[in-house]
């Protein structure tokens, strides 16, 4: 903790939407984009002429770099603790929806009895990987208890175990819509942060995979970042990850870890699973964690697998293969100002040339 | 040619910076920030409440995509020519720069033979990389002729051989500033680019790798990007590639290639030399080319080499090792489309929570 000198000096409350999720209305645009006004002129003793441009090598790196974010990157918060253990559980997935939750009960507990203070699980543990089971497994998360004994499950076991969970994702039905869900339990066993999938999946490589989740899901209407007992995350859903400005967003909002519960598929996993994943991690210098389903070889969705914790350089912490498994891996936060000094690529950037807006923390502000 | 169905309904001459280095003025940042205005409700029967928010998945999605880069990103441009070769000279670099000039002409002439229709060079490949070699071994590009012997040698193979060269870099002296700068060649000779490192390589990596370029040279004030024989190409040098908003800027400009050349070293190199090309390529579905001096382990600076060529799968498609080296490899455009009807990804961006201006383009509007 005392590694980290960089001052937290915004609150993070103010910018957690994870809780708030109609409060912050989003914005509608249309099909007039939105423009930056003229910057005034920070030096009044300095004339801007048209015809003699200013070189942006005038302007001090440090509010170069700050205008690379809009709103500004807020400084890394000290996180509550430096070194932890996580649980990465990629599980296998029956048609079974008991089965499934038991099995995963064991392997949380399995990995707290190892160690871990956080288990990161699969996307889509409750349920086979397919548009026609998703609204058939879908639960009421909102409703809780009976109406949806996954995340019943995960809540028990968090403040049985005094963990942190970062449930992979279940099908959720909310309203009209069924959504692709992420659900965070903190120690006490609340519901901390829902993510629902930003990207849905719809791809087409003939001969290879196609899969249209738009069918039958509804896309999520917002990033979602949680302050935990285990620090700062961001959360993000297998497409998701392909997005690299979900991850700047949130590295930007102080995130120290990205978690990604993801089914790559026997295409693009050995293609870009886990160059997504230190890509992520590489540019936005903070850890990265995925958790998939462990193979099956039958006639559904193939999954992948190789769950995998990533150092905020891109370096491979622990991986595993594609059958069942429980990784359980040190996370240390002290390396991530290190690294930030090591490659200071966060007052580097060229405000005056790019800028990433975070839309919904710019129109709460 | 004909794989190509985007029309390119903007001209890419309106966009093209790299001929008019002043004409644009450089914004000039204060420290507040610039906003995005309220943004008008496009369906004036539909009144936007604050209390009842309008999801964002009311906003067609290929709108929504559009607004995630401003202004929007430009169809790619059908490319002048769908396969060649290209040909990465990763050569040995000594204090002797005429025998620098000699050596890297003997190794276009070779790659030319070898049916390179472009040519890229590494990183300062006519001086030593050191901060005190940069302003003894510096030309004036500009002034061109014997005023700059690296680059006269560059236009006349360029011009005889009939090829588009990317030539590496070369320190420039231009006023009283010194640039890491490199300079993109046509097949009649003519200087069609030039492009100054824009982020500058300082960095600190105690007992391993300190290396502070802002010392002796000045950082590029634009983006480069340039329409050529052989495609649209997006320039960047060595530390630009850490910087992911660049190649974005680039892919919404239109480019089909990305061309760096690049000077990693025996620390970074192993780390992340090859990430960064696959996911600059993978993110932005283009073609990705890297170009580094040959390694030589004597007491200055130790390049890493792996010069490489990255297929928008982030695929390897042709890499080295270390030693001298002429990789002569194929692109193929027609693949580009057929990735992008693949992972649709340019129409899946989420313009409702992110989204990513280019400053220069946006001012020129």
């Amino acid at each position: 903790m005392k590694a980290f000198a960089i001052s937290s000096s915004l609150a993070f409350k103010s910018f957690n939407f994870t809780h708030t999720r109609n409060r912050i209305s989003t914005p509608f645009h249309s099909n007039t984009l939105p423009f930056l006004p003229p910057i005034p002129n920070p030096n009044p003793n300095r004339k801007i002429h048209s015809s003699s441009p200013i070189m942006a090598s005038s302007i001090p790196p440090s509010i170069n770099s700050e205008l690379a974010r809009s709103p500004p990157a807020i400084p890394m918060p000290a996180p509550p603790l430096t070194k932890f253990n996580i649980g990465l559980c990629q599980l296998s997935v029956t048609s079974d929806k008991d089965r499934n939750i038991a099995h995963a009960r064991t392997a949380i507990q399995d990995a707290a009895a190892k160690g871990a203070k956080l288990v990161l699980l699969p996307e889509i543990w409750n349920s086979p990987y397919a548009n026609d089971s998703f609204p058939v497994y879908a639960e009421d998360i909102d409703a809780g208890g009976h109406a949806s004994p996954s995340t019943a499950m995960l809540s028990e076991l968090a403040r049985l175990l005094k963990i942190t969970i970062v449930g992979g994702s279940i099908p959720e039905r909310s309203g009209d819509g069924v959504y692709n869900t992420c659900c965070v339990f903190g120690t006490d066993g609340k519901l901390l942060a829902k993510h629902r999938k930003i990207h849905l999946f719809d791809i087409d490589i003939p001969g290879k995979i196609t899969f249209i989740e738009s069918l039958t899901l509804t896309a999520g209407e917002t990033p979602t970042i949680v302050d935990t007992e285990v620090g700062r995350i961001g959360i993000g859903i297998c497409y998701d990850i392909r997005f690299p400005e979900l991850a700047m967003i949130y590295a930007a909002r102080g995130a120290h870890l990205l978690c990604y519960p993801g089914a790559f598929n026997m295409t693009t996993g050995p293609l870009h699973w886990e160059l997504l994943q230190r890509s992520r991690a590489t540019d936005n210098q903070l850890y990265v964690a995925t958790c998939s389903p462990a193979r099956d070889n039958g006639p559904g969705y193939v999954a992948w697998g190789h769950s995998t914790l990533v150092g905020p350089f891109g370096e491979v912490l622990a991986t595993t293969e594609h059958e069942e498994a429980i990784i359980i891996a040190e996370i240390d936060y002290s390396i991530l100002e290190q690294r930030r000094t090591n490659l200071p690529v966060t007052k580097q950037r060229r405000g005056d040339l790019y800028q990433l807006v975070d839309l919904q923390r710019l129109n709460s502000h």
